[in-house]
């Protein structure tokens, strides 16, 4: 007997000055987290992964994203129901131990026990093209609706999530208010940043106004109010970059810290940010693992590169280090993403102190700051096989100076008289970082494409639904 | 004797290929959830709040934005420096037992030890603005750059980042992915939204693009492979709105959740949700409580009236009771902000299944849908002496449906196909709401405008800094 679940078990009925305690419906990971006696009837929900059959016996894998683990339905009797990879089903039936190998509990369902059910809720087209586990990246960025059921996607957004969550804790515990510095902003942070521009902004802001490239000068004004500030938001960028690093919208973990006069505490504070994240998905490894066909060894890898010991180098020792393996580099010379990668070859590396002629107005001079050699009390941290995760400075915040400096960029002073005026308001000395979102989520997911792990991806051309 | 320490107590010097243990300075709020034994020498680092002197004593409060406390620091001695209101300082003195009033510890300055010290990190000029304890809103709002240092300011953005904890918590309890969906995009969610439109998006992107004015859409593509997803992220309206309730950039908590054929569950959660966040920050309230310059009075009903009983009334049911007190309501008509005070006078209410003509196209029909009064299974929850502070439906989850339902709305359904297209591979009954960040932390926040929630505030005619 195949019994159908109607689409609405329960009347929909709005009980009046009444909360009753409805609940939603549990998801796998609320499942396995908290299992069912060995013997009750449950209902799992989600999408057919994969479908086996041997003898007598047919094998279903039930995901629903909500963890990497799967459910196995396993059914037995006769008049099974056919189902068909991609729907979204519900099946009822009992907890059981499993008989085969590999996972040590399965859901049994038979056709002939009038406790079991299943509902074939949504079906799929004949081409429905998530057919096999592995499904290949490019294939998955032609399906900008679908590529999210893709269990090595449904990865990257859990540890993303999950990262994001570990953040939140360690800046609460340091201290940090969490902040919403603006996205339309008529400042432009970098000075010679390639802005979004905002088509009715002038009729609508009564000036022009963009998308923001970093919010750092806006969280500097808060994070001086505040001592500490830090903030997760998005940034735009219309650079015509179409690399695997690169894209026109992403998020930026930004932090700003009063009371810092020195490179070194900002270094210690981003080293142990890292570590401190990276340490709890090692915790944690086997559910980000279990959920991804990328190569174990290389996330592995990446994992002990961050725990393991990280370098600190001024920018000079670098030049010294790279022109030694055969670089022929001067001071004022940019590095390369080849030059990065080499440095951080073993391990990450911290390069301090980059020439002024390399960084963005508001930078403090370096303690070793001279003439010849005029650098700023920056760093840039780069990872091995990946090149800048994260890059910051001490803030001037000397009035004097940085006008000196905004008048040196050809800056508007006019429009940055909000950001240099807090010099002259109770100034202190301050510095922080930016770090790209996405690359921290990127590295530590063992893929190389910074696009695949994002939703709906934004870069030239790139601009689907 | 007088001590200036140097404005670099540290020597900046980084060491190379070790990491040592180089702390940042600890805030005010570190100082005092772990303080130092009493007669023990400490430095606190803040700003001049305010000034005063009784017999041969002064007294300065020192505050720096990490918490709603203040360090009392009592200046004993002769010689004693000048300070002025709104200078960022430090002082290094003895912690004691206080003699005084209304604080049980205090700081010892005195000069003639040689152990204590301060510095004047940054003076203020002599028109600084922040002089009085509570500055109006309206004169605050005049400044941009400085605003953030007023107590109530700075308890804003304190409760803001509690909050924002609490639905994180909240949200993976409940077996949620944070997702990000784009804020650039293609598609136009409600279909009448007044979008921001993207200068240079023809040539970047190859086709028009926009500012997202709700990630509805998109969240629900990924909360369909996820089970659920939720978000907090930026939205952008171009509406001509000067109220103290809008923002042109504003931050939204979005929520998807799949499996759900019944509003019931739905607002069930949305209730408990508000509900946690609430009752977490009651028991945090002497913090936010000291903070704030506002009257607690009204602040605690807020609070009391969140945590009371919600009703729970059918758009139909709203009317009648409208009606009944004089109002002269018709089907279809929508309910104005005087209406949605009054149904709300006595607590939260959630009012559900409004007109099909009254919301977007997405939305799934009530049950008890009929030809004459078509309904959708939607609800807003309003808020006493407030308006809406949450809207959520269930989806149309039906391909053919949906499809007839973007027709009705005149929408293109080129542009949607990516959207539509979900019904078509595995659809599933799902459902989701959407809650204004600054609303939420402005009710609880006891004020009134949410334009002063907000760091730098973007409206009609306002894009300062």
């Amino acid at each position: 007997m195949i019994r159908t679940i109607p689409a609405r078990l329960k009347p929909y009925v709005i009980r009046q000055y009444l909360s009753s305690k409805a609940a939603l419906s549990p998801t796998i990971k609320e499942q396995i987290s908290a299992p069912t006696p060995i013997g009750s009837i449950f209902e799992v929900r989600g999408f057919v992964k994969s479908i086996r059959s041997s003898k007598n016996v047919g094998f279903l894998d039930i995901s629903d994203g909500s963890t990497s683990k799967i459910i196995n339905v396993v059914l037995v009797g006769k008049n099974q129901p056919k189902f068909q990879v991609g729907e979204s089903v519900r099946v009822k039936g009992e907890w059981s131990i499993s008989k085969g190998m590999g996972q040590d509990k399965e859901l049994k369902y038979n056709p002939e026990n009038p406790n079991h059910a299943y509902e074939i809720i949504g079906r799929v087209p004949e081409d429905y093209p998530l057919q096999k586990k592995a499904t290949s990246m490019s294939f998955l960025r032609t399906l900008p609706s679908l590529k999210h059921r893709a269990s090595t996607i449904g990865s990257f957004y859990r540890l993303r999530s999950f990262l994001e969550t570990q953040m939140m804790d360690f800046f609460n515990h340091h201290s940090f208010i969490k902040v919403s510095p603006p996205l339309i902003t008529s400042s432009d942070c970098e000075g010679a940043g390639e802005t979004f521009e905002i088509k009715q902004a002038e009729e609508f802001f009564e000036k022009k106004a963009y998308l923001t490239v970093s919010t750092q000068l806006h969280l500097e004004a808060i994070s001086l109010a505040l001592n500490r500030a830090w903030t997760l938001t998005p940034c735009f960028r219309a650079e015509e970059s179409k690399t695997s690093r690169h894209l026109s919208e992403f998020w930026m973990l930004e932090a700003e810290i009063s009371y810092l006069d020195d490179l070194e505490p900002l270094l210690n504070f981003t080293e142990e940010m890292v570590k401190y994240a990276t340490r709890r998905l090692v915790e944690k490894k086997e559910e980000y693992l279990e959920g991804t066909y990328l190569e174990k060894e290389v996330i592995e890898s990446r994992w002990r590169h961050i725990l393991g010991d990280w370098r600190r180098l001024t920018y000079n020792e670098a030049l010294d280090e790279l022109n030694s393996k055969g670089a022929n580099l001067a001071f004022g010379d940019s590095l390369n993403l080849d030059h990065e990668r080499e440095l951080a070859e073993n391990g990450p590396v911290f390069v301090t102190d980059y020439p002024v002629s390399l960084k963005p107005f508001y930078m403090l001079k370096s303690l070793n700051y001279s003439e010849d050699k005029p650098t700023v009390a920056c760093f840039d941290l780069l990872l091995p096989q990946f090149g800048e995760l994260v890059g910051g400075s001490l803030r001037e915040h000397d009035y004097d100076t940085l006008v000196e400096s905004t008048n040196k960029n050809n800056m508007n002073l006019d429009d940055m008289g909000w950001y240099t005026s807090l010099r002259k308001c109770g100034t202190i000395p301050h510095g922080g970082f930016g770090m790209g979102w996405e690359r921290f989520v990127t590295y530590l997911s063992g893929h190389d494409n910074i696009r695949d792990l994002v939703p709906f991806p934004r870069a030239p051309g790139l601009c689907k639904a």
